[in-house]
C-alpha cells in the first residue's frame, strides 16, 4: 500500500527568522501550502483555478510538531503526502526536511471543499477525484 | 497653519522580528497601516465600511526611512499625518516612535481612491471630504 | 479546580486577510503568542526579561482548530489557559472569540524551556514557578 | 555604460494576498530582499556567511512604487541593479515583473554595512568590493 506524494523545495527568508534566530514557528503553515498547493499542481490541477471556480478550501485543523530549528537561506523540502481520498474534507501529512535529511518538522492538516457562493461545504470535485482515483491505495 | 494626526500604539510581537534581534523591515508598512487606519477612525469613517461600500484605498507607493531599531515587545507610537486634502489620492506622513521619544522610522505613502466595482479611480468620498474641511490648514 | 487564564485583545490588521476576505488561517499563532505572553505578564513576567536572562520557549507542537472565519478590523480576544504546573515544559489552551461571543478558534501550545547558553532543556526557572504555586489547581 | 543585475523568480503564496484579491503592498520588502540575496549570491557571496563573518546589512531606506497588482500563484520575476559601487552604504534598484512582462512595482533600497560587534557602519567588505570591480560602469 502506498501512499501518493509530492515534494516542493523552498529556501527561507530573512524575514522568516526571529530573534532566536531560527524560522518563527509561525511560518510553517505557509509552508504546509506551498506543499499542497504543489501536490495538486501535479496532478494538473491549479488551486487557482480551483478558486475561480467557485471552490475554496479553508483550513479547519492544523497540527505541527516541531522537531529541530531551521535558519535563514536553509533550502527546505516540503514532503506533502495526501492521507486518503478526498469526500467533504481532505487530508494532508507532511514532512519538513532539512539539506542534510534532518526531519525538521511534522505536520498534518484537513481541509474542507467550500462552495463559495452557498457558503457551505461540498464534495472533493470530480476532476480531481478522477485523478486520485489511479492512486495506490 | 495645523496638520491633523492621530497617535497609535502598536506593541512589537515575537514573529515580527528577525534573527538581528530587530523588528524586520518588512513590517513596518503593517504599522503604517494600522496609523492611517486609526487616524480614519476617529473621524467616525472605518475603512472596513468603507470597503463594504465599495471604495478600497490600495497603497500607490511608500518610502520608509528607517532609523533606529525597535525591539521585541516595544510599545510603538505610530504619528499618522494628513497631508493634504485628499482628492482622488491620499498622502499620509508618519512618525514611529519608541517609548524613550527617539524616532524609529519616518515614512509616507500615497494612496489611491477606487471604485471597486468599475475597478478605477474614483474621488474621496463625499463624506470623508466634510470630515476634513473642518481641519486647519 | 479552577484554571489560571488571562485574556488579551488584539486587532485583525487588514494584512493579515487573505483573498478568501478573512484573516489568513497561519496568522494564528501570532495571536497564541500574543495570549501567552499577556497572560504571562499578569504574573509581573517578562517574556523579554526572561530571554534576556537566557531562557528561551520554542514552540515544541501547535494544534489549531478553526471553528468560524474572523474578519478585518474584528476585534478578537484569546482566552490563554495555563494546562499544567510547567516543568521543563508548558503547555497553554486557547479559545480565541469574536465580539459577539462565537468561538473563531480552538487552540494548544506546547513549550520547552531552553537555555540558551548550552542550547539543552532547562526546568522553568524558579521565579516563575513560585508565582504560578498560588494557582488554584 | 552598463549595470550589473540579476533576475529571481519567486512564486506568490496564498497568504502573501489580501482580502483585495491581491498581494498585499506590505510583502514586496520580501520579494526584494530574495532579489538582492539572489544578486549576492550570482557572485559566489552568501548573505548569510557575510552575517556570520560579523557584518550585517540592515536596510536604512526603502521606497517602492505600486504599477500594478499581483496575485496568487503568479511568478514574478524580480530584476536587481546594483545602483553604484558601494562604500559603507549599498544601493539597489528593483522592477519586479509579472509573466507578461507587465511591470508590477519598481523600487530602491539603500542598506548600511554595519559590525555587528562593534554596532557601527563599517565599508563593504574587500572579497566583494574585489567581486564588484570586473563589473562595467
Amino acid at each position: 500500500m502506498g501512499k501518493r506524494f509530492a515534494e516542493s523545495k523552498v529556501r527561507v527568508r530573512y524575514g522568516e527568522t526571529d530573534q532566536m534566530g531560527v524560522v518563527y514557528h509561525g511560518n510553517y503553515p505557509q509552508f504546509l501550502e506551498i506543499g499542497r498547493v504543489e501536490w495538486l499542481r501535479q496532478f494538473g490541477v491549479s488551486y487557482r483555478d480551483m478558486e475561480e471556480s467557485g471552490v475554496m478550501l479553508p483550513v479547519i485543523s492544523l497540527t505541527i510538531s516541531y522537531k529541530k530549528s531551521a535558519r535563514y537561506d536553509d533550502l527546505l523540502t516540503i514532503k506533502t503526502t495526501l492521507k486518503k481520498i478526498p469526500s467533504i474534507k481532505i487530508e494532508f501529512d507532511y514532512e519538513i526536511f532539512a539539506e542534510n535529511g534532518d526531519v525538521i518538522a511534522e505536520a498534518n492538516t484537513v481541509l474542507a471543499f467550500m462552495d463559495m457562493k452557498k457558503n457551505r461545504p461540498v464534495k472533493c470535485p470530480d476532476y480531481i477525484l478522477e485523478k486520485l482515483e489511479a492512486l495506490p491505495y
